[in-house]
């Protein structure tokens, strides 16, 4: 009992690493699931972290890869290359999509489970690739 | 003492649902605030969280109902739908609003009350509707 | 040692102001830095709030200047001011962009220090200014 108490508050951080494509939306949900059980942690709160600026996390669907490939296509043309843009690296477009989507997402947790919707999955959204990424996830449990 | 203490200490989930229509950005702000007062929590954090792909949440002006108008309005130009689009479901656009937005709001929770600004409520955020939808509310004490 | 484990769980919120101009990102990071130094929390969560309805918080580039200015740019182009609008303030476009950046940021914190990316700094957006502006800056340690 002793034990369960603890590892049901104890907090969790790991460090992943990916290697991206020029732009994609990789589904890390299995990674961020696995974190949770290493935790043993029943009731809390999980955050997805990207500490990359071209980079950004968002969670949509799971199911249909055509969902995906629609949103970085309208991102595409939603933030599109622009030849005001200053920036030498020439990449201002990728950092807005980053900031559009998020450096960050934020998950229940609900008898040891990801309290996500059936159709949601995690997604790391490469929108200035290839390069080799990393994201943070970390489980933080209730006090109960 | 002991009671206002675990009191102080609690961390609550409750669920919510909604019926929607076409679009709509819906007020939860009283539901989120009914949870917090039933939490009993006097400093914390609060998540909102909605579980679906193609609705979202976001914290926006709660007074005139035309800025919410104006925004459904905005997104609709912004996220259009796109003939270059694949997923047969024909909701591609609602996908994009409902990341551009976020799946959650996060608030925090000060003397008992949610740290809004005085013009700020929380919304749910249908794109893809109408549809019986639902959302979480948690909340979660400080330590002290 | 009792002291420190106090400090360690120690749970800390402040209020920031700040002067803005018609647009503009700026640079939070070093007083979010601050709050957590006094904090003195190892590890754990820091939400930065913005409490207003036409200004946001996001994560983005902290070395050339001119990514912000891109992406203000771009921001003005992908929300416009539309003849459409009702709102009679006038500045639906700064609501839009409002709910694009998003009301907060959340970081982790790891070994004393924010969890960020070498590239990436917190900034307050300002969208409708020239106003006073204010944010929040919580710090909440884990339990261990």
């Amino acid at each position: 009992m002793q034990n369960e108490s603890l590892e049901d508050n104890a907090d969790m951080l790991r460090e992943f690493t990916l290697s991206t494509e020029r732009t994609g939306m990789i589904n890390i949900t299995d990674r961020v699931r696995e974190t949770l059980r290493e935790s043993g942690v029943n009731s809390g709160t999980c955050v997805v972290y990207c500490p990359h600026t071209t980079a950004g996390i968002t969670i949509n669907e799971n199911a249909d890869p055509d969902v995906v490939r629609d949103m970085l296509f309208a991102l595409g043309k939603t933030y599109p290359d622009r030849p005001e843009f200053r920036h030498a690296e020439g990449n201002s477009a990728a950092h807005l999509k980053a900031s559009a989507m998020g450096s960050s997402a934020t998950i229940l947790i609900h008898e040891g489970r990801l309290l996500l919707g059936i159709w949601q999955g995690v997604y790391f959204c490469e929108f200035d690739g290839p390069r080799k990424r990393h994201f943070y996830v970390k489980i933080a449990g209730d006090q109960t």
